[in-house]
């Protein structure tokens, strides 16, 4: 197989954990998308995905993979045991939810936020981003305000429960580890005082899966390539 | 179980064609939000669902499941027999990348216009929504604009496979069918020349999982009760 992906971006990081965690990674071929150049953007990319967003999984017989949900769906359920979606109805029902809620709550406001209210991955993807308009920055300043508004909520679940989805680690809290490193990236302020949240972040830092890949945090190293 | 939603509205129709498709109808007491009284966003509802949407699942327990993808996972896999959701590796990957894929191409879009290039759900959802800034008429439409111009994609995939994810009417074919409901109820012009997509949709509205259910039009009857 091989992943079209980026380390150092918060979708990669994700990927990056399931296929630790399943011990997948020399069954990968990594490919980097140079996304400061906008390639994915480009025809060639997007006849993979047409949204134009990494990562992509390409199997051997040439299916394209995209979306983290779907790949890891695929990647979780190729042993026959699946632990990071669920087995139970009840289990696959609240990972699912979780994940839409880390999603919603947190990814998608952040992801706001650094493409609009900071240089995000610079001026060769403007092309590809809503034209500015008045207000523009007051929006992404919101939609960041709004995912820091969210953490609470996520302290309050793990104040209850080990992991997102229960006692064991899933899909939902890769996403979650993900969007708060995305959001410290972005230069958004994480409430100290959110002990359960620090707490569940310490215990998954120290997961095998989480701490011997590379690409977890978001550091984009040649950040300074782009042109603003 | 019991399902909180409001009939006539796009996810409402999602998950009440699952329960359909997999004889859950009888299962399940259906509970009515006022949407236009912006009734899920209040404490009680937010209880249930932090991001303050319809459909959610209560079950007998308590537990309350929002967001359609996992409701649908619970509904799907509840007699060990899932059709909608797919069964092997290769399955579920298309099938959760196909539904992000409408989502994120139709869904989401579709739904931005409604609620800033037309009244929406009315004035009482106001405080809920983004306020008003310069341009935001012209952004709500650049996102219509869009999901319009995503369609040729989907007629493309069903140009060659009689539904999204294969052979098998599947969880992202609701989504899309609720998606094109909703584009029309909002008032966006779906081109007549998409053979493939009007030939699937013509083909899944004569499910019975599709025809007999009620409320799968995006036609609130007491619209007129928004005040603007």
């Amino acid at each position: 197989m091989k992943l079209y992906d980026r380390q150092g971006t918060p979708n990669a990081a994700r990927i990056r954990i399931v296929l630790a965690e399943k011990n997948l990674d020399d069954a990968v071929d990594f490919v980097t998308v140079d996304l400061i150049a906008a390639e994915q953007k480009q025809p060639a990319f997007l006849k993979m995905n047409p949204i134009g967003k990494t990562p992509v999984l390409e199997l051997e017989d040439g299916l394209c993979i995209s979306e983290c949900t779907a790949i890891t769906e695929y990647l979780d359920n190729l042993d026959g045991a699946p632990s990071l979606t669920g087995a139970t109805p009840r289990e696959k029902a609240v990972i699912h939810m979780m994940q839409r809620r880390v999603e919603i709550m947190l990814m998608e406001p952040i992801d706001d936020y650094f493409h609009y209210a900071t240089p995000g991955l610079g001026a060769a993807l403007k092309p590809w981003r809503m034209p500015d308009w008045a207000g523009a920055k007051d929006w992404a300043e919101r939609r960041g305000s709004y995912a820091v508004a969210n953490l609470p909520y996520w302290d309050g679940i793990l104040n209850e429960t080990p992991f997102l989805a229960g006692g064991r680690f899933s899909m939902p809290d890769i996403t979650l580890l993900a969007a708060l490193d995305f959001a410290k990236g972005a230069g958004l302020k994480i409430a100290p005082n959110l002990a359960a949240l620090a707490g569940w972040r310490s215990r998954v830092k120290d997961l095998p899966a989480v701490k011997t890949r590379s690409g977890q945090d978001f550091l984009p190293e040649d950040i300074s390539r782009r042109k603003q």
